[in-house]
C-alpha cells in the first residue's frame, strides 16, 4: 500500500475522523465490524514496514466489533467511540493480550486486568485492535529501543516515530486505526504526534487515571490520547478523564474538560487569549520548525520565559525523572541488567547515581516553578510554542545539528514537552506544517480545568 | 545551687506548674517580672553547670514581664502562658537575638523576624527568658555536639541531656523556667524530655507552622513543647496550635486539640482505649526501662508490630532524612565542610550518598506504613510504649551495652519516637519514674485531631 513517494499514510482511516465515522455507524453507512476489519486489513498491509503494532488481536476486535454493531441496532448508543477501532500502547495492560513495555524483562507476559483507562474504553464501546509498540518502559523518546524493534515514521520509515508512543502514533498517522491511547511521561504522546503529523493531547496530571499502565516516573506519568485531528482527541479525551466521584458514569463532559469558567469567563462567549511562547527560552530549535509552528498560531502577543526558568525546568525534570525511573526498575537492574537495551541500562546506572538530596531539591523546584508558570497564564489562557524544536530523525540517530552546533536527539526531542510534565498542564499537539516534507507540531498549553480553550484555540488556527 | 547528691534539679520552677503559676500571677501571689527575675537568678546559678542556655535576654524578658504584669492589672487577660518564662529552642528564630542552631555556620547571625510559633508565644503573653542549646543543627538525639557546647543533664551533668532540644530540656528539668519550646524531627523533644524527666510533646505534623524553625528535615519536622508534666504541654499546645483559617485568633481550643469526636467518641465521656505498643518489635530495649514504662501505663491490653514494619519504619526514617537534611546543607557542605562538627559532617557526607531512587521508594513506603499503623488503632485510641529504651548515656558515649549486645546509641535514642515523625502522629511522653536513678519517659501515641485522649490517658496514669 505504500505510495511511490515512499510515504505509508494510506491506510483506510487517513483523513477520516471520529466524528465522521460515528456518523457513518449511525447512518448506516458502515458497521463496525467493517471497521475493525479495514484496520486488520491495513495492519496486515502496511505494519511489516512501520512496525506500530506488537500484538494484533482480530479475534477480540472483531468480536467486540460485532457487540458495538448489536448494541446500536438495538439501540444502545454509547456515545462517540462506540465501534471504534483503537490501539493501546504495550504500557497499558489489556486483560489477555501480551503487554511487553517493549522490554524483554516481560517478554510473554499477560496480564489479566484492563488498566482503568481500557475499562473506560470499552466501556465507550470502543473496539481494541491491538497493542501498538513502545521505547523500551517508555524511557525514551525516540521510538527506537525497544525488544519488539523499532516503529517507524509514516511520512518515511527510515525516520523515527518519536516515542514512546511511537507505535501508537504511527499506526493513526498510517490510517490502520483512527485513534489510540499512548503515555506521556515527557513527551511522550506530544512527540511522537508531532513527528508524525497528527494530533495529540496530553491531559492535566491524573486527569486520566494511570492504574494499570506501567509506571515510568511516577508524578510525571500522564495517558493521553492520539488522533488525526484535535476534536478527535477532545472526544476521547471526553470519555476517558477521571470524573467526579459524584458524578453517574453516564455525564458526558467530565470535570477537566468542563473545568470552571475561571477568571476571564472566556468559554461563555468570548475569545480564549492566546500567547506565543519565545521556545528559545527552552532550547534552541529549527529556525524553518520554529517559524511553521509559529504561524499556524497565529499569536499577535509574545510571552518570554524568565531567563533561568528553562533551565530549571529542565534540570528539574532530568532529576525527578531519573529518580522515580530508577525507583521502578531498582530490582531488574541489578537481578537481570543484561535484559535491558544496553542505551536504556547505560540511562538507568547513571539515573541510578543521582543523589537522593537533588530529588528533594527538585521537587521543592517544582512547587516554586509551579508558581513562577502561574504567572505565564496571567494575561493568557493558551501559550503556543512548536512541540518539538526538529523534525523526525533518521532511526538511530542519536546528535543533529542545528545552527552548526551538534545537539542529542534525545535533549532536543523533549526539550519543548517535559515542561509541562513537571508543571502538570494539559497540552495539545496539532499538525502545523512541514518543514522539508517532513511535520512540524504545534503545542498549545493550558491550565488544568480550562481543557475546552485549547481545543477551542485549536479549532480556529490558521492552520496551513 | 546543686544539692549534696549532684542534681541540679533545684530551679524555682522545679515542681511547679504553669497552670500553679498562672494562678498565683492572677491572685497577686507572684508577678510576672517576680517569675522573669527568678528564672534569670536561675540561670546564672545552674547554667555554668548545665549549659541549658546559649543567649539570655535579660533585658527582653524584663520588659515584656512588666508588659505582662501591666496588661494583667489593666484587665488584658492573654490566657495560661500570659507572664509565664519561657526557652526557646536555638533553632527558632526570635527577632533580635542570635540563632547559632548550635553551628559554626551561624556564629552571629541575628535574625530580624520572629518564627511564627514565637509570635503565637508573644501574642499568648509568653516571656522570653532566652535561647536553648541545641545539638548542631538538631541533626543528633545527644544532645552533646554543638558550637555552643553540650547542654547536660540535671539529674546527672556528666550524662547528655538528649537532643537535639537538649537544652529546653534541662532548663524545664533543672526549673529554669516552667516551659520551653523545642523541635522534634525524629525524637528531638521526647527523647531529652525522657532522658531529663519532664513531659514533652510532639503535636501531629504541621499542627504548630515551622516558617521560621531552621529546618532539618521538611517533612518530619514538628514544633513541639516540653514542660514540668502533660498538663503544661497542653495548655502551651493549645496557644501555639494552627487554627481554622475561618476561626478568630482568641479561640481558645484550636482545632487539633478539640478534633472531632471520632468513631468511638471516647471525648463524650468514656474512658480512652490503651494497648501496650512492644517496642520489641521496633528496638530492643533495656528490661527495666521497658518494665518501668509498662508499670506506669496502666495498659492491660498488648499489641505488636508487624514483624517488618519496625525495620521498615526505621530504614524509611533514615532515607528520607538523611536526603531532606543534606538538601539543606549541601551548600555548606561543599563549601565550608570544616565548619560542621566532625561528627556531623561524616553523617552529612553518608547522607549525601543516598541514591534519590530510594528517597522515592521511601515516600511510597510511608503512604504504605501509614496505612498499617492506621489498622493498630484499629481498637484502641492510645498506644503506649518508652519514649526511650535506655537512660540517660554519659556526654560523648556512642555504644552502650544491652543484655551483652554492644548498641549504637544514637541508634537507641531514635528507636521508639522515629516512627511516629514518620507517621506524623502525636506523641506525648510523660516521666514513668525512674532506673538506677535515672528517669524513664512513657510515650503515649494518638491520632491527629485526637490529641484530647493523649492528655486524658495521661491525667489517670498510675504513676510512681
Amino acid at each position: 500500500m505504500p505510495t511511490s513517494t515512499g510515504h505509508f499514510r494510506t491506510g483506510p482511516f487517513a483523513g477520516r475522523t471520529v466524528a465522521a465515522l460515528g456518523q457513518d455507524l449511525r447512518a448506516g453507512r458502515a458497521t463496525a465490524t467493517e471497521l475493525a476489519g479495514q484496520a486488520l486489513d491495513a495492519v496486515a498491509g502496511l505494519d511489516a514496514a512501520l512496525n506500530a503494532f506488537v500484538t494484533v488481536d482480530a479475534g477480540g476486535a472483531l468480536a467486540a466489533a460485532r457487540r458495538a454493531d448489536d448494541e446500536l441496532a438495538g439501540g444502545t448508543d454509547r456515545g462517540p467511540l462506540h465501534g471504534i477501532p483503537v490501539g493501546v500502547k504495550d504500557l497499558i495492560m489489556v486483560a489477555g493480550l501480551p503487554a511487553t513495555m517493549g522490554s524483554r524483562h516481560f517478554a510473554g507476559h499477560v496480564p489479566d486486568r484492563d488498566a482503568a483507562c481500557v475499562t473506560l474504553l470499552r466501556e465507550a464501546g470502543a473496539v481494541i485492535v491491538g497493542k501498538t509498540t513502545t521505547h523500551e518502559f517508555a524511557y525514551g523518546p525516540t521510538g527506537d529501543r525497544s525488544a519488539t524493534g523499532p516503529s517507524r515514521n509514516p511520512w518515511d520509515p527510515a525516520r523515527m516515530s518519536g516515542g514512546s508512543s511511537g507505535g501508537s502514533a504511527a499506526a493513526v498517522a498510517a490510517g490502520m486505526v483512527p485513534l489510540a491511547l499512548g503515555t506521556d511521561t515527557g513527551g511522550s504522546v506530544r512527540i511522537p504526534s508531532a513527528l508524525c503529523g497528527i494530533a495529540g493531547f496530553k491531559p492535566a496530571y491524573d486527569a486520566i487515571p494511570a492504574d494499570g499502565v506501567f509506571p515510568l516516573s511516577r508524578t510525571f506519568d500522564h495517558v493521553g490520547v492520539l488522533a488525526g485531528d484535535a476534536r478527535d482527541c477532545l472526544l476521547a479525551y471526553r470519555c476517558l478523564a477521571a470524573r467526579d466521584a459524584g458524578e453517574p458514569p453516564g455525564t458526558p463532559v467530565p470535570r477537566h474538560v468542563q473545568g470552571p469558567a475561571g477568571p476571564s469567563g472566556r468559554e461563555d462567549g468570548g475569545q480564549a487569549r492566546v500567547a506565543w511562547l519565545d521556545p528559545g527560552g527552552l532550547f534552541a530549535g529549527a529556525a524553518r520548525v520554529v517559524r511553521s509552528a509559529r504561524a499556524a498560531s497565529g499569536a499577535e502577543e509574545e510571552v518570554k520565559l524568565a531567563a533561568d526558568l528553562g533551565r530549571e525546568l529542565r534540570d528539574t525534570y532530568t532529576v525527578i525523572q531519573s529518580c522515580e525511573a530508577v525507583a521502578e526498575h531498582a530490582e531488574r537492574l541489578a537481578g537481570a541488567p543484561d535484559l535491558f537495551d544496553p542505551e536504556l541500562l547505560d540511562r538507568l546506572r547513571a539515573a541510578a547515581e543521582v543523589p537522593g538530596w537533588r530529588y528533594v531539591r527538585a521537587m521543592a523546584a517544582r512547587e516554586r516553578l509551579a508558581r513562577a508558570a502561574g504567572e505565564l497564564f496571567g494575561r493568557h489562557d493558551v501559550l503556543a510554542l512548536p512541540a518539538v524544536p526538529i523534525t523526525a530523525p533518521l532511526i538511530d540517530q542519536r546528535e543533529t545539528e542545528l545552527d552548526g552546533e551538534k545537539i542529542a536527539v534525545r535533549a532536543a526531542l523533549l526539550a519543548y514537552t517535559s515542561p509541562w510534565n513537571v508543571l502538570g498542564l494539559p497540552a495539545l499537539t496539532v499538525p502545523a506544517g512541514t518543514v522539508d516534507g517532513l511535520p512540524v507540531g504545534l503545542q498549545l498549553v493550558g491550565r488544568p480545568g480550562r481543557e475546552a480553550l485549547l481545543f477551542e484555540v485549536a479549532a480556529r488556527l490558521p492552520l496551513p
